[in-house]
């Protein structure tokens, strides 16, 4: 599915611009979900949107996407709007249509970093086997995009080949390493992506598929383009859990790590669950 | 500050309709932060604009505020946009703005909730000592919105009056309860400015007072308008706390539990901080 050298979220992420901020995209089948496309790559699109705006300012801290309607291989409509800029953050509003319809929406935050006093309260979950020693994710009836991560899931994995006749445990917390695959350089969309990787925690806390969907997704960015960079396409550890299931609804937050304990991300999302 | 009978919250979220999802909206002097309003209270303004638009589906499950600029004492002109609208789902801008500069903006997700399978996989944080043991919040020179709540820490309070002379504690959990001051039965746009109410973590963590802003906040709200009404003015629990403080912004969130441990929201942030 990739056209030579470039990597397929690089071409799953090609902007075209019409006019300053106008974008068209399409849809890559190598990130194809169940119904659309993966949700992380919508949300790396939409970020990359601001990224590549001329009036982009500095680099992204936070970004929260809406997932209005499911995404169809039509044609995507991109406008990207910085709708405050101040003297060190910008605040953006990227909406995608199709057939003049929302179809996926997201507000950002982009900041001049800078240095100051620094500390990590989070619970780095260090000590894990090394990814190598680790079996990939092996799913029959995965969905494509899955196969364009190395996943590979230390803690609270399920099988979803086979019924799981176990009980149900007691959270849905999951420990993984997570790269791209093929291997690519760390960068802000690859990192927003990832953010989306980690499997509905309904999945996991009720050992088995249920049909989901994420309605919105946040995700804050504690790392600048240069520490990015540095990492290159070494393995990242996640950690993701869920707080609570009500009235249709689950939340789910999750960290992203450095091999080395450099907390790069932490994102939260709210997905709708049938039954 | 209220005007018979009102209370301060109803006053400060009042909306003037000027056309079908366009308002205009006054800052309220109750809720005076030390520049501007309380965060909380522009979110549950820009909530309430959703919440009382004729084409409102439901009932709010999310809100991200963006915290894009002070709020002076200017007239606020408010635009609600119910952006896509699905059969069980509804999706919002509100964005608001001063001499027509965008001041600040939410997205927010509306459903029809329903009955389904539920399970808590947080933990309640059960146990603590009651309200009425507790002293109540003081601080000289805080800020009058803290007034309008009537806050009694359980732990990580800071004194900010003196300087604190213990050294930095490992993380910046704190634990108290919470309620509107005076009493007010609880809705959506309380519960949203109440996600605010938690100090900013680095004020916990450094033991002193720091500049800082929220940039912005991400809800989630896990009970319905019938259960909210029904805990009435009930103190509520809330449990804070940061996950990475760097490069001039850090992280929180928290969850809001009833006394009993229903658990009624799930919130996070992102927090600008000087030095």
């Amino acid at each position: 599915m990739s056209s030579g050298t470039r990597h397929p979220l690089d071409e799953a992420i090609e902007l075209t611009e019409t006019a300053p901020g106008r974008y068209t995209a399409r849809t890559h089948p190598a990130y194809a979900n169940a119904v659309g496309p993966f949700g992380g790559v919508t949300a790396a699109l939409l970020l990359n949107a601001a990224i590549r705006h001329p009036q982009a300012l500095g680099e992204p801290i936070a970004q929260t996407v809406h997932f209005a309607a499911p995404v169809s291989d039509e044609i995507i409509q991109i406008d990207a709007n910085p709708v405050r800029t101040n003297r060190s953050t910008q605040h953006w509003l990227v909406q995608a249509f199709q057939q003049g319809q929302l179809v996926a929406m997201c507000t950002a935050v982009f900041a001049v970093r800078r240095e100051t006093w620094s500390a990590v309260d989070a619970i780095f979950p260090g000590g894990q086997p090394a990814p190598d020693s680790l079996a990939p994710l092996g799913w029959s009836k995965r969905p494509e995009f899955t196969r364009r991560y190395d996943l590979r899931y230390i803690s609270g994995m399920v099988s979803l080949d086979q019924p799981d006749t176990g009980g149900e445990p007691p959270d849905a917390e999951s420990i993984l390493w997570v790269r791209d695959e093929p291997p690519r350089a760390l960068d802000f969309p690859a990192l927003a992506s990832i953010c989306d990787v980690f499997f509905p925690r309904i999945f996991v806390r009720r050992r088995r598929w249920t049909p989901i969907g994420t309605v919105t997704m946040t995700s804050y960015f504690h790392a600048d383009s240069q520490t990015l960079s540095g990492i290159g396409s070494a393995h990242l550890l996640g950690c993701a859990r869920s707080q609570v299931y009500q009235n249709g609804f689950f939340d789910q937050s999750a960290e992203v790590w450095t091999a080395d304990g450099r907390l790069l991300a932490t994102t939260h999302q709210l997905v709708y669950f049938k039954e």
